[in-house]
Parts: structure tokens; C-alpha cells; sequence
């Protein structure tokens, strides 16, 4: 196996060689940008959509699901939103032997897929509100480069749609799904920062949008998922009213809440290192990886205590695997790091002799687990280890952040920079050229940098700013 | 709300009826025969998709997801397979602007998107069996009226996929699942009967295939899933060899076992009634509902009774809804018999005083729960009346078939008949131009007929028959 490329200085190559050494997907399927989910990548998929899922209906969305073809007199209603997607959508022009009367996209969102059934579900104020969302396959026909997880031509997509009675009520459901972001962001260990995006760069569209941002490093960031109000830009063409208290018909203001397999490759890239992936327990397909180190020499068979111990792990509800093939255990050990296992228990003749686990965690802390309860001591040393994967995640975070006064202090950034901007478009090109990248927008809530009040834009220079923009270098 | 039509003389009208009254899609979609999941709808989906995917990882089969499209050229490789999907398939051949150069196929199935792959996955004998299933969506531009579940535009389809060293082990694939249909099938308390399709009605491809089909009223059936067996007519023009102990390069047998959400269409089927659906336990959105009996009468509010045995049987993982609005108890009752919510649970101020609940299954059997344990007499109501629901499905399956010795008795069945049959395909022929249906083959196992041994075939008369054939209406 040959050694990793260099995460710090070659990013994007330590990226892909990581991604297929773990074998978390397969590129050469025959459509270039679409790829296959081998069973490791799909069940540590399965187990994104649960955090997702579980975070999502805690709030009181329920799960539907729309058809993946959208007529083209349907797609076409909202002029933005088929102006930004027109030139990255797949058609689908045939049936059998049959031309199609009316075209159909393949859905690269939803928005156009549910929005006439609103109208039809929503009738009066007391079907509302409608919170809705669905995990399914988007399409789009992406002419960047292609990475996996990253850019894709057929993306594993979550899509929240609501309905609120006014504005104010829709801004509040854009509050409760930051407030759902941040506990599934928690349990994935990833620290983020929640951007308004600037007019320019919002969602075909929407009224505004909110994205969720990570850096991966120098000024590099991703983004991981945004949140969209739409106020009644999608319901007037859609026609979706509903009757109010006092009779009167009005326009529904609508939400959007997207994610998708991004947050995969977002685990990878950040929790990552030069042994290969670093899962967090929640994703991991396995949390633990039980490996019996049989000797000639010793007295005992560790395998029946290794077995028993994976029958009562599992019993609990953990993810359990049981390594007990031919190779010699430092292979094992080189094998599961590179996989991300957070846990692997090695028992050998005297662990089994004692009721004991040398257990180790995927960040090389060591323990030796029992004698007593070993599923209590398990789980305590998952909970320590997801502490410290976030923790070390933090201050990482806490580094990618530096100010810049200056506009010629932006050329050549090792970090996201936060810069005091007027909020003209005209300057926010003029710093977008100076890191040549994207101004990000308008942080929404605290940043880990000691900011104090913003002096002059740094683009014009004369302009007092009311705000702080984050201009960074986007994957 | 109207009353449902007759179930037993006007079958399909009762199903569209009833599937359409307890909201479980919604038809209303754009493009005719894709319809939309509903909550309702989508929620007895997710544990029906549980159901199959408990069942064959039991079986150790693992999850994969290859793409949706599948270009032309792969698609076009087996021959028999193109013939028998050609006229079904829609086309994408646009991306953007742009003609695409090879036009894709939205996947009808997924053997030509699967196969490639698995070329490069298998080298040795050590990488056998590979056994290996994804639930996708797949598509087919079906000319047949469309009808919810059953016969659909987008099917969410469940598809196992292996690759075996021989045709023995491929034919021991296939006993493994048939079994694990069987614990599938008795978590929804569905009888069927398995089938040996004829040769003129295998899958396109397929060197044999076993079809799962049941009786759903007169002589008509449902195919509820199948089991095919390829031997190497995929292998070969897909290049899959393997190298065998000996160092030889062999192909692979192949086999694939399909289900979809014709499952849920034979769940209403079968246990529905005239007051509406009948979910089992495993299936049902809300395995329980809790009904709170508010009386302006009554000296104690027997609310905070009902919310907490509702939080107590959802810590103990049962789905339980609340029904605390404003309907009278009698419109709740009908509303929930309605959706086939398996339980039914009131409290009223008796119930609440004494630690009781009165339980009322879909079925109409009535019992007092407690006073003590509840959960546990819960789950005892949950598990009697899933047992009452498997044995009238039985009592119906076993009248569905009877024993036909003329070709003229065939003529206006009332069941599905069991013919002697001599195995030619003219013969099989005839006795579908008798039944004015199919011959849908002949049965593995058991028939709960009395049947002795088979006579002369009951289309030729001369042919001694060495089998049995069931003749049927398909839907």
C-alpha cells in the first residue's frame, strides 16, 4: 500500500487517494460523475440519512417523497430558479419508441417537483404549518470537475420544504433549522460557520440564503448545506394560498432546508489524516472492531472471549465487526486506521484470561477496558473519543479564521479571511478578484477570531461597514 | 365520507378507493402513473423497506447503490434482456444544451449498471459468493393503466444481485431466498405460493424464474416478487470470471431477487376491508393509537394517563400516536380503522384511575389491558392480533385454489385453478385462452390443495402430465 499524499500541502490528491484507499466508493462506473456506493461508503451513508432523519423529525418534519421527473411546463414557472438550473439539467425526451409530449427533467431539486401539490395540500391556516422532506437522488449535469462526494452527477440529496402563514413565521422555521444543523453538525463533530450569502450568490430564487460553511484548509472552504427563505417568490407562480383566520386568501411563505452525501466527504477531508479516514462514531459503519491476537506460544484461545464479547457489544446496539481472518494483527491494525474504525478492542490470551480489551482509539489513545461491565467501558471510551475528534476539530477551526484590514493582504491567504465590507457588490467582486475566490457572505452568529467593530470597507476603503464578510477560496 | 365499494364483487374499484381515502399517495402528480408518497404513505414504506433489508442482511447479503442511468451501450449487451425492456425504458439524451453522445437509460432494473462493476470486483474464488442488493428507485414507461403500488410509472424496487462459482451454488442462492422471502412474507402475514414461470413468461435473460405470486380474490393474482437463476447468460457478455482454486478462468452464475412496493399494494389487498386498511404490526405507520375519552361528566381528565402510557410505549420502541384533538371519540374510531392502525387504546377516567386501558384491535377484538404491566399487554394485544390476521389470510388463501380436470370448467373461475398440465408450450396456450389469463406455472412446494397425482394434461388429454400448472387472471 503505498503511503497517502500529503493532506497539508496537497490537499485535493490526499482527498482522492484517501477516499479510494478506503474504498468508500467506485469511480469507474461508465458516466463519468456518477458513482457507485460500495457497501463500506453506503452504510456509513445509511447511517448519515439516520442522524439527518432523527434531526430533522425532532422538529416535526415528516418524510414524503416526490417523483424524480418534473414536466418542462412545470420546471419552467419560476423565472430565477429555471435560469440558474436550465444549463445543468438532464432530460429526458423518450419513452420506448415514443418522443414525450412534454419533456421531463430529471429533478436537480424539488422546489418545482412538490410546489403544485402544495397549493392542493394546502387549503386553510390550519394545514399549516407544512414541513415536509425527503432524502432522494438529484440530478445535475455538472460540467466542473467531478469528486466524489463533493461534485456529483447524481447526488444523494436531503430537501426540506415548508409552508409558514407569513414571513415572519418562515424566518422562524429558518431559526429552528439552524438550531437542527447544529445537532447534527455536533454528532458528525464538525464545527461550521452559518454565512448569509451575498445577493449575487443566492439560490435561484430565493429571498435570501444561508449556507453552511467548513474550511478544509489554507483558504480553502466547503459548503455543507444551506437554508432558504423564499417568501412568496416560489407561491405566487405556484399558486399556493391558503385561507386565513379572518377568510382572507394569502400567499404561504416558504423554507428550504438542503444537505447531502457533501457532509460524507466533509467528515473525510476534515477528520482525516495521513492513515487514512477518522469516522466519527456516528457514521462509523463500524463503531468497534473486535480482533483476537492468537499466539502459539500462549496458553489460552482469546477467539471464544472475542466472540462473546461481540455478541454482548452488539446485543447493545452497538456496530460491531470481528476481525478474526488469517492476517497478522499489525495488518489488521494498518487496515481498520485506514477504514476509520473509532475503536478497535484487541484481546489476546490475557485480556481474555482477565474479562479484559486493550482497547485503541482511532486518535491512538490506549486503554485497558475491564475488568467489570466491558459494553460500559466501550461506550465510555467512544464518548471520550467523539469529545476528543471534536475537540481537536475545534481548534483546527478556531485556526482557519484570520482578519485582513487590507485589501492587499488577501492575495496568497492561508486561512479564511474576515474583512470589513460595505456590502456593495462592486467591492465584494473587488475582494473576490484580491483572494481570488468568493467573498462567502455575512456570518450569521459569533466567530472563533477576536473581531472587535468593523473600520472601513476594505474594498472602498471609504464607506463605513456595517458588516463582516468572509472571503475564502471555495472547493 | 362515502362508503367503500364491495370489495369482493368489485375488487379494484374497492382498492383505488380505499387506498385513495386513507391518503396513502397521492395520484394527483403531473405525470400519469408517478404518483407521490404521502407521509402516511411513505411511513409504512420505511418499515416495509425495513422488513427486507433485516431479512436479507440476515442472509448475508450487503447494501450497494449503483447509479440511476446506464448508457445505451452497456444497456444493449445481453440480448434477450434489451428485447424484453426496449419498449419500457425512458431515454435521457440531453444534458443542459448539449445532445449527450451516448444516450443513458433510466435503470427499468439493474443488471447492465450492476455487471460491468462486478467484472472488476470479482478476480478469485475468494471474492464468491458476492451477494449483494440495493432498494432504488427504477423506471418503466408502462403502457398498462397505472394503479397505485401495483403497477406504477418510478417503482421503489428492492433488488438482490449475486455472482456464485456454479450453477449449484447459484441454484442454492436461490433456495436461500425463497427462505428468505418466507420470514418476509410471515412478517406481513401474506401467504403466497411460489412459482416456476413457464419459459415463454421467464424474466428477459433469465435461465429460470420463480415468481412469488398470491391469490387476491376470484381466479386473480398478484406477483408480488420473483427469483430468477441467469446460469452465465449474464456473465458471459458481461466478461465476469473468476479464477477457481485449480488457476482456471470460469464465469459466474448469476441469480437476483426482486421486490417493490407491490408489497404495500398486497398488504391492502389482502387484509383490507369495507371499512378500510388492515396493517400488520411490522408495517403500520402507528402500530398504536391512544385515545384519550375526555367526559365533562367524568370527576378525574384522563389526559395525563394517555400521555404517559404513550411516552412509556415509545420508550419501549413502539409507534404510537396520540390522538388528543377535538373529534368525537366515534369519528376518531372510524378515522383510524380507516388508516389500519392495528390498536386502538381509550382512557377514560375509569381507565385512568384503575391503570387500565381498553384496547380494541383492527380486527374488532376487545380487551382490557391492565392494571400492572402495560407494555407488556401491549405488546401481547400487538402480537394476538397479528397472529388473528396471519390465520384469516390463511383461511382466504386456502379457498383461493381448486382443481380443474377440463378445459371447459376453466371458463369463468371463481379461484385460481390447478390444472395437470404436460409441460408444452401449445398446451399451456390453450389453457390461458380458457381461463382468459395466464398459466402462471408450476408451483415449488406445497399447494393447499388435496391434489393426488397429476392425469392427462387437461389441454391435450393424451400426454401423460408429470406436473402441476396454476391457472390465473393476473392483475
Amino acid at each position: 500500500m503505498p503511503e497517502l499524499p500529503d493532506k497539508s500541502s496537497a490537499f485535493m490528491d490526499w482527498y482522492l487517494a484517501v477516499v479510494e484507499a478506503a474504498n468508500l466508493t467506485d469511480k469507474r462506473y461508465d458516466v463519468k460523475g456518477m458513482n457507485i456506493w460500495t457497501p463500506y461508503g453506503f452504510l456509513a451513508r445509511r447511517n448519515l440519512d439516520d442522524v439527518l432523519i432523527r434531526g430533522i423529525e425532532r422538529t416535526g418534519s415528516v418524510p414524503v417523497e416526490f417523483p424524480a421527473l418534473i414536466p418542462q411546463t412545470e420546471f419552467q414557472k419560476e423565472k430565477d430558479h429555471i435560469k440558474g438550473f436550465d444549463a445543468q439539467v438532464y432530460w429526458v425526451t423518450r419513452g420506448g419508441d415514443s418522443t414525450l409530449d412534454v419533456p421531463l427533467v430529471l429533478r436537480p431539486t424539488s422546489e418545482t417537483a412538490m410546489y403544485p401539490t402544495f397549493a392542493r395540500w394546502v387549503r386553510s391556516h390550519r394545514d399549516l404549518p407544512l414541513n415536509v422532506y425527503q432524502i432522494v437522488n438529484t440530478f445535475r449535469y455538472e460540467t466542473k470537475t467531478t469528486r466524489p462526494f463533493l461534485r456529483v452527477r447524481e447526488i444523494h440529496f436531503f430537501e426540506e420544504h415548508t409552508c409558514q402563514v407569513d414571513e415572519e413565521a418562515a424566518s422562524g422555521r429558518v431559526r429552528s433549522n439552524l438550531d437542527a444543523f447544529a445537532e447534527m453538525a455536533r454528532s458528525l463533530a464538525l464545527p461550521y460557520v452559518a454565512v448569509r450569502r451575498p445577493d449575487w450568490d443566492k439560490f435561484p430564487g430565493a429571498h435570501f440564503s444561508i449556507a453552511l460553511d467548513i474550511p478544509v484548509g489554507g483558504a480553502r472552504t466547503l459548503q455543507i448545506g444551506s437554508i432558504h427563505h423564499y417568501r412568496e417568490n416560489f407561491s405566487k407562480p405556484f399558486g399556493i394560498y391558503y385561507e386565513a383566520a379572518d377568510g382572507s386568501q394569502r400567499l404561504v411563505h416558504q423554507t428550504t432546508f438542503g444537505l447531502s452525501e457533501r457532509l460524507l466527504g466533509a467528515v473525510v477531508a476534515v477528520h482525516g489524516d495521513q492513515k487514512g479516514v477518522v469516522f466519527p462514531p456516528s457514521l462509523a459503519p463500524y463503531q468497534v472492531v473486535v480482533i483476537p491476537i492468537v499466539s502459539a506460544k500462549a496458553s489460552a484461545d482469546p477467539r471464544p472471549a472475542a466472540t462473546q464479547l461481540v455478541e454482548s457489544l452488539r446485543s447493545h446496539g452497538l456496530r460491531v465487526h470481528l476481525d478474526d481472518g488469517d492476517e497478522r494483527p499489525g495488518a489488521k491494525y494498518y487496515h481498520w486506521e485506514l477504514l476509520g474504525a473509532p475503536l478497535r478492542l484487541e484481546v489476546g490470551a490475557r485480556e481474555a484470561e482477565h474479562g479484559t480489551a486493550t482497547s485503541v482509539d482511532r486518535l491512538g489513545t490506549k486503554r485497558t477496558l475491564g475488568p467489570g461491565d466491558l459494553v460500559s467501558a466501550v461506550r465510555e471510551a467512544l464518548r471520550a473519543y467523539e469529545l476528543a475528534l471534536y475537540d481537536r476539530a475545534r481548534v483546527a477551526f478556531r485556526a482557519s479564521f484570520t482578519k485582513a484590514e487590507r485589501l492587499e493582504e488577501l492575495a496568497g491567504s492561508t486561512t479564511v479571511r474576515v474583512v470589513p465590507w460595505c456590502g456593495e457588490e462592486t467591492c465584494g467582486h473587488r475582494i473576490e478578484t484580491a483572494i481570488d475566490g468568493s467573498l462567502l457572505g455575512t456570518p450569521e452568529g459569533e466567530l472563533p477570531v477576536d473581531l472587535g467593530t468593523p473600520g472601513p470597507c476594505i474594498a472602498c476603503g471609504t464607506t463605513p461597514s456595517t458588516r463582516w464578510g468572509l472571503a475564502a477560496q471555495p472547493l
